[in-house]
């Protein structure tokens, strides 16, 4: 599925459901931040090292992957009511992203990558 | 573009900066936190018709684009760096929740909404 | 309570536990992110009446206040860890906020205020 | 100060510039949430090691300090404008923590504490 094939899938789950409205951008973004508040929950306490183990592991991928999913559904149809384009932002941002912090200007200390 | 074309343009963005190291899913996470701040902070003060008169004004509309697009590079990169489908992974969770929430048992009122 | 005898109540509460070995500022910040997203949970659907209303019942009430007294303790603990005073830092910043936003000049309108 | 202290003054700096209409609930929890993605940007490249070395130098300590004290700022609004008393809601809360996580079944490894 592309981006707007999802958009379709999630605008038809909450037509279904006469869900459309509650889904302002405000309670949307408010749900966004719920469900990343969950993502956080299961990497809370974790180091790296652990995190790589709970992926590689049945039940803690699937954990991770249904939260992911979650902040990835909240911030699709975010961008659906509001009329934004995903792919175009984003690739409007990382264009402007690339002149605000040169390759060569930037390139691999953490101190760098810091300051910029 | 497509979520895969996304991702290749933002690994290629972090790798021509030697930025991949920072990378780490909770780096990212808190970046993404980071940046739904951001979200957050154009949103705050605003009513709901407050919020669709700044989507209709050119610099309000940009502004929550660059926004949305920061959030989006940061879940995308989340996503690749974790291994995770985005589209399989909403695919599966919309799924979930067509069966957890029964369009004719929720359907409409926000106190029902509320409690499932 | 004052603050430092919650923080105190918080600290014994960890130490017996064995839990100071997780309670690195990052870790807490992920864990106040998760409990701002419970918080959210709470909200995210309601009108302001609504959220109103919910204050006036006694489930609504305590639920809201268990989610804000979450978000209480991890700001306390993390402020601790970092040798941060709670007092000190806020006079510090609403000085610094009263200087920044001269009541004269911004009293009053939305625009202003989101101006500012 | 104390809590109260804190909050009247905070909630004198929003009378005195009339400010107090933008407080609802909903708005407060949107600008905590980007109170705290703000505080996530200081911390979210950093090694807990480079943590430690920017409280220990005064322009690091100085910018975390500046979020820490306006995560507190809405916090404490939050809380006033819904009247819950942060003490209170703390004391019970802990007192609900201990009961759920008795020390000696949950003492000392991460994944015990990861666990419950």
């Amino acid at each position: 599925m592309d981006i707007s094939q999802m958009q379709e899938r999630i605008a038809r789950f909450a037509d279904e459901r006469d869900w459309d409205q509650f889904h302002t951008p405000r309670n949307l973004l408010l749900a966004l931040m719920g469900e990343l508040g969950e993502l956080a929950e299961l990497l809370q306490w974790k180091t790296d090292e652990q995190v790589r183990e709970a992926l590689q592991e049945s039940a803690g991928r699937q954990a991770i992957e249904e939260e992911v999913a979650d902040v990835a559904i909240y911030l699709l149809r975010l961008a659906q009511v509001m009329d934004i384009d995903i792919p175009t932002a984003v690739e409007t941002k990382t264009a402007l992203n690339e002149n605000k912090y040169p390759a060569d200007r930037v390139r691999g200390s953490a101190k760098k990558y810091d300051e910029y």
